[in-house]
């Protein structure tokens, strides 16, 4: 069972829950009842993303993000997906779903939509700053996923720096590349900026600021290329069929850019797998990401996780009272 | 007068001293003689890539970038340009054309190709880490540049960050944050990855680990459209002349993003204009990056950041020994 949030797309609840349906069901939905009827828990509240997302979580359980975590965090679902904000499906998530034991910090990971080239960059946002063993961890994390989920094997994990040599980038990364070259990983070294579009690497490993700045200049300047031959073909004199054509294929490069076809972001780290499809999803985009989670699920990612962690000497070391709680 | 480095581009130093020439002369060559003539001043010794450029500058005082900053600090000219590693001109420069007095540490600053949009982010490559205080000298750099040489009136400065928050990013971007929204500057607040490639400011500060990466993912994706268009084109049955129409477009797209056509990097902080061009440059490209220098010099861009920087409260506070020296 996929606990699905209805809240939070910008098509509205009706859509997430069509989403639900295309994806096969098996999808327990929360959101208003009013809007979509008695296959619904009820939870008509959605927090949104202007608001701080811990405190929200916190302060109002009845949300309809807090609920459906809730379902993963006491096993009537299995996974969770939610079109609403990263921020507060991320805190629901700690709060409910929690961490994997030994896991640092969960981190929010994304898929490059780049043509062919499936690449896992993580971490794009959760953590702002990041030490070296976490992104060992991220490493772990984005690596089982590429192998679970899209069925990788011996996942590339490389890091994002300044230059390609060990040497290069902040004490921190410096850290962390000599860690993983000795580490259990297929560890590929560093790779720079530009190596994220061309396949350099099945898992890039970076601090959740490096990570979000990248993803979104990816994203920006893709639709600032797309849109300036969109403008090119237009404004030429081709003949109407020759332009069609030329339209179509571009509208088709569009599509394979488009969040949507990805099935958004997925967070790692967490004892179950959580998809936040992007806010601007259809139906369509919706079922993709409660199929990722399905898969996720099927395919043990999370037990895999944690298997990695513990076999590349990675875990967290806490104290034994810690690590017993369903609380640390 | 240009000092000009005739090393290090791709295409060699006859290129070079061709692009010299395209400018209109008024230039210092630098180089081997051997090749070049008596034009050059004799200089046959190049710093590569991948040498660790502090080392290499302090060690080999007859390698030409050497020779030619030095022309700079010596009075012989008043601007520094190469083509060849970035490295190797900053660690020349901070040697022997030295820092402005109050400035912190140079920065790599890089004119993003977007059309239409000229958007100048620093720093890209030069300092890993920053503190808040060096972000503001950014700022007051970047903005003096964009004034003096793209006669931008009160550029608009913003801060690179994960969201428009005041709050958000890391702590050292908070407070970076809170100096420039009190400071003297045209700052606009907080702009995030996708904002770089659609003129929300003229200026963008970062540390140097995420505007490299910034930079080259821009540049990776670019390049990764464009080519998946041309592929698209390239496979349409379009009539041959529409075909033909629509390639002539894409091409020029590629032109107008090409490194080529904006100059080159422009090293800021230093008591002369340094700038380094892309080591594939054309003699055309050379040109552009010499032009680009005698800009900086006739329009006193040096000068008017030592103004704005003193205006602003955002030197750097040294022993008065210090300041004195030519060698601090």
């Amino acid at each position: 069972m996929i606990a699905l949030d209805a809240n939070g797309a910008d098509a509205g609840p009706a859509t997430v829950a069509e989403g639900g349906r295309l994806a096969g069901g098996g999808v327990l939905l929360f959101g208003p009842a009013a809007a979509l009827g008695a296959d619904a828990v009820d939870a008509p509240e959605a927090i949104g993303a202007g608001e701080e997302p811990a405190r929200a979580v916190r302060n109002r359980p009845g949300a309809s993000i807090v609920q459906a975590a809730r379902a993963v965090g006491d096993g009537r679902a299995q996974a969770l997906v939610s079109a609403g904000p990263t921020g507060a499906a991320l805190a629901a998530s700690v709060l409910n779903v929690k961490r994997l034991r030994g896991v640092h910090r969960p981190a929010i990971a994304a898929l490059v939509p780049v043509p062919g080239h499936p690449t896992l960059l993580l971490d794009a946002g959760a953590n702002a700053e990041v030490r070296p063993e976490h992104l060992v961890q991220f490493g772990h994390m984005g690596a089982a996923f590429m192998s679970a989920v899209h069925a990788v094997e011996r996942p590339r994990v490389a890091l994002l720096s300044m230059g390609e040599e060990a040497a290069k980038g902040t004490p921190d990364v410096v850290e962390a590349h000599a860690r993983l070259a000795n580490g259990t990983l297929n560890f590929v070294g560093n790779v720079e900026g530009g190596d994220l579009t061309c396949g350099a690497a099945d898992v890039v490993v970076t601090d959740g600021f490096t990570g979000n700045v990248a993803l979104k200049v990816m994203e920006g300047t893709a639709k600032t290329v797309v849109g300036a031959v969109r403008d090119a073909v237009r404004s030429s004199a081709v003949s109407s069929l020759g332009g069609l054509l030329i339209r179509r294929r571009v509208g088709a490069l569009r599509e394979q850019l488009d969040p949507n076809a990805v099935g958004g972001a997925i967070l790692l780290g967490l004892r179950a797998p959580v998809v936040v499809a992007h806010g601007a999803s259809s139906a369509e985009g919706v079922a993709n990401a409660v199929r990722l989670a399905r898969r996720a699920v099927d395919e043990r990612m999370v037990e895999r996780t944690a298997a990695a962690l513990e076999a590349g000497g990675a875990m967290r070391s806490v104290p034994a009272a810690s690590v017993a709680s369903r609380h640390e």
